[in-house]
């Protein structure tokens, strides 16, 4: 059973351990309100994962710490749960599918856990975990569904309650519930006129499809670089927790939560995960209501691997016009590239890459193509190049 | 003349305008010592100049403050004069060259100021300044030489010192010598058995120079990453008190602030710009004493364009082994292509680019290349793919 005080001891404890994450004031994430964001990015292993991790495995007997705990997990529970294992001085057994990302697997162990890579999917390795708990004598942490990982989760409640006490909403990331429900619990027990979202990603609405249907529902599949919260069912416990002190689930798409990773890095040089950046996303987009309000969103994590990051970031500057790709289609004869080039150069245009190819299908037999990648500064930059270059007889495709 | 008092008085009026930014331990960024981070790239506006240009401004005189004041800068100045005189009630004029990136110069009208574009460079919009300083009154606020700014900056020291008290040595980018001149004063005032370094980049040594030669010098170029700290010319105070005051000024090169930049965002979350990420690069390679130290590393600032900040992750990743591109040499025969995608399928090889090219000079008639950009794991992930392939058959190019 939850209580205040499970969250308020959970707070006590992890003191010394995790960092009290700063809130730091958004002026332009979504005009007309006033946005904080609890920057859980920041906070060691680069999630709040470790909170529950650490608070859970306090509280075991002597005996199962002697035994050592084992967790399923190829993101940031993992990283949580051995950190918070290293640092009590416990074993740490963490099964991961064979195919989850090195970066994933190196960062579980530079934290000192055991990795076993089980061969398979994520249901694999769960149903590995739970064999070697039973064989083992191991304590199996949830990275969700257990009261004593929500308390540890709450202390943000606690935290954000003496950080901005006159806040109006706390909009949180949800995969699983278990972060909204201590966080919920928190605030609705000290001061129950603060709303409470939760955030889901499109792709993964289970506690969304869930509290909708007022019963726990499992979804076939997920899809979403918010691979945080990409979680199929609920929990039992979150999903009463979630039911009864959650005021509304909202969801976010992949284009939405990309635009909102983008902003979070350029206006507030934070880099979030996919999962990290849907409560920015939700205020962004006013899947909430927002004007007029005090606002804190819950960044809840940074793990995001920079390959994802660059392609998120190359889709945003196609997406705001500082990118431009063209196909122009030329005469076979010379001079023509050098025209192109020059006009672009006049237009101030920084040309990135071309590939020039002849004689495609649709073609003239002595025309050609040149597709072209340019640096631009916005949509009306991009304009001026386009006219400039029909101006002088081009011809562009992609119209 | 620069006091402790100026400094203190800096922090008294400085308290309900700017963040007093976290530090934030930083495990993994230089093995051996004990590294912190001072996030000034979470200040308002994106870095520490609103500091000095608010401070200073707010000890105008009412008729100073009546008549406006004047700055050219196409940066973090700029932003901070912008802020500044907008929080003052002044008006405020930033001259900037026309050749200025767009961003900067609506990121600096979005915070209020008046923007005149000047025709030409850097020193024709410095000119510009001077001549509507004199025509209309107006009162100049000069990026780093001036005593007010200093003390603004310092103020930065005075957090440091509450912050982490016990700590060995400061690291401070240096450009003109405001921020670092402001925040040793205060150090060793306060404790003079703090060590402070300054970190210039390679490409723009003048403030290096001119302690070494102990005479200010001036630069004829400057060329880095580091737009925020690429000087010419120290300051003749900020000479002074860098001479008297700062221990050592080392240099980092553009690849070392690219390394910095992108281990700030992958390990701790945090976006700089190359000015922000040279105090890291110093401590990541060990261009100051490391070793058993507790070191605060200062972050000046986050405002880096995406654009740029895309190409560094780019760079980061051939140079991490996480992104790999090769041409093969094919045989024009059908079910090559095939047969290449398989085996790189196979290794686990992710393809994101493919140019296919025939004829070219040097291959036989009848053959044809093929260029291949995937992202992989990391450089023993590359050979495997690299030895897939020449197994079966292919030639590779760029060996």
């Amino acid at each position: 059973m939850l209580t205040l005080d499970a969250i308020y001891h959970a707070r006590f404890v992890l003191k010394p351990i995790i960092r009290e994450t700063d809130i730091i004031a958004a002026p332009k994430i979504c005009p007309g309100a006033e946005i904080y964001l609890k920057t859980e990015n920041l906070q060691i292993t680069g999630s709040f994962k470790v909170r529950g991790a650490y608070y859970m495995m306090s509280q075991l007997s002597d005996e199962e710490k002697a035994r050592g705990v084992i967790a399923c997990s190829a993101g940031n529970h993992a990283q949580g749960v051995a950190l918070a294992a290293a640092k009590n001085g416990i074993r740490a057994v963490i099964c991961l599918p064979d195919s989850a990302p090195i970066s994933k697997v190196e960062a579980t162990k530079a934290y000192g856990a055991e990795v076993c890579l089980v061969p398979g999917v994520y249901d694999d390795a769960y149903a590995e975990a739970l064999r070697q708990r039973d064989a083992q004598g191991l304590t199996f942490i949830h990275p969700f569904d257990d009261e004593k990982v929500i308390a540890g989760q709450g202390t943000i409640g606690l935290e954000l309650l003496e950080q901005l006490p006159d806040m109006d909403a706390v909009v949180v990331p949800v995969g699983g519930g278990g972060l909204i429900s201590g966080v919920a619990f928190a605030v609705k027990k000290l001061n129950p006129k603060i709303k409470v979202y939760g955030v889901q990603a499109a792709g993964a609405p289970s506690m969304f499809n869930s509290v909708r249907d007022h019963k726990v529902e499992r979804l076939d599949s997920v899809s979403t670089i918010a691979d945080g919260i990409a979680v199929k069912e609920p929990g039992e416990h979150t999903f009463a927790y979630v039911s009864e002190y959650v005021d509304e689930i909202v969801t976010v798409t992949d284009d939405e939560i990309s635009a909102a990773i983008l902003a979070l890095m350029e206006q507030h040089k934070l880099v979030t995960e996919g999962a990290g950046a849907v409560a920015a996303a939700a205020a962004m987009f006013r899947k909430i209501p927002v004007d007029g309000q005090k606002i804190v969103c819950l960044l809840s994590g940074g793990n995001i691997d920079v390959t994802i990051l660059s392609r998120v970031i190359k889709r945003g500057l196609l997406m705001t016009g500082r990118t431009y790709s063209v196909i122009i289609e030329l005469i076979d004869k010379p001079g023509q590239l050098m025209d192109v080039s020059r006009i672009i150069a006049e237009q101030g245009g920084n040309v990135i890459s071309i590939h020039h190819e002849r004689a495609n299908e649709g073609a003239a037999v002595n025309g050609c193509y040149l597709r072209l990648v340019m640096e631009t500064r916005n949509y009306e930059h991009i304009a001026q190049i386009r006219d400039a270059l029909r101006a002088a007889g081009f011809k562009l495709l992609h119209d």
